[in-house]
């Protein structure tokens, strides 16, 4: 747990000291890392999923490390949905740049979900698992709804 | 130090931990998955780079947290260079399947790198940091240059 709050904490801090307009030299350069940066968690979320649906074994280490992963991959992307970045090759909803509140909302509690995953996945409890990773995919789920298009 | 080393081992060992043909389900979702990876990775590298050259002001605690994300991301990009993942959507040369040593050796330099970048960056040290810079971006070239098509 101290190990993933470690990380969690030093990617946090990485996306907090560095404003988003002061990232990306171009508005396509801030899309294709925020994808890649999803892209990455995504991979890693998935590994999980394969295992709490069944679909592969369950290996409690390789869960644990995936999910840490996930963890530190959850506060990559949302510094760079900066103004000027809601046209291109994007997928993004005009509701991202007018509800703000609701995005950040929405991303902190990934944030969240996804630590606890971490912490749940440390522990080796296959059901317990399977509830955290059903509740974090709910997580992910509710901001496509709200901000992805199809 | 110590936080980057963790860092650094959980994600070795993630990788260490799976093997790739494991991994993904079909080889485009592999090619995918390590361009993010090296996406993110370029993206925080190049934040440091603009730092050392000047290009952006020097911020030592920023430039710490984007080295600690490059190393943390060296470690991921290589599982998915797996057999039958050499065609489609990708630069990568033959040369990776037919010098899998030399292959495996350039991804190793290069997280010995990104270990050594992170922990200049932590001593708040330019020049220091200049030297680690350019040592790590000769390693990503001369990778690029063997195994990656321009």
């Amino acid at each position: 747990m101290k190990k993933l709050v470690t990380l969690v904490l030093a990617v946090a801090a990485a996306t907090l000291t560095m404003p988003a307009s002061a990232q990306f030299a171009k508005p396509e350069d801030a899309i294709k890392y925020r994808k890649a940066a999803l892209t990455v968690m995504a991979a890693h979320f998935g590994r999980i999923g394969a295992m709490t649906s069944g679909k592969a074994p369950f290996d409690a280490k390789a869960a644990a490390e995936n999910a840490e992963i996930v963890a530190a991959m959850s506060k990559l992307p949302w510094a760079a949905f900066g103004e000027g970045t809601d046209k291109g090759e994007t997928k993004a909803k005009p509701e991202i740049w007018k509800e703000q509140a609701k995005f950040k909302e929405g991303h902190e509690k990934l944030v969240g979900e996804t630590m606890k995953l971490a912490a749940v996945a440390k522990t080796g409890n296959l059901d317990n698992l399977k509830l955290a990773f059903s509740s974090t995919a709910g997580t992910c789920k509710s901001c496509h709804d709200a901000f992805r298009d199809k």
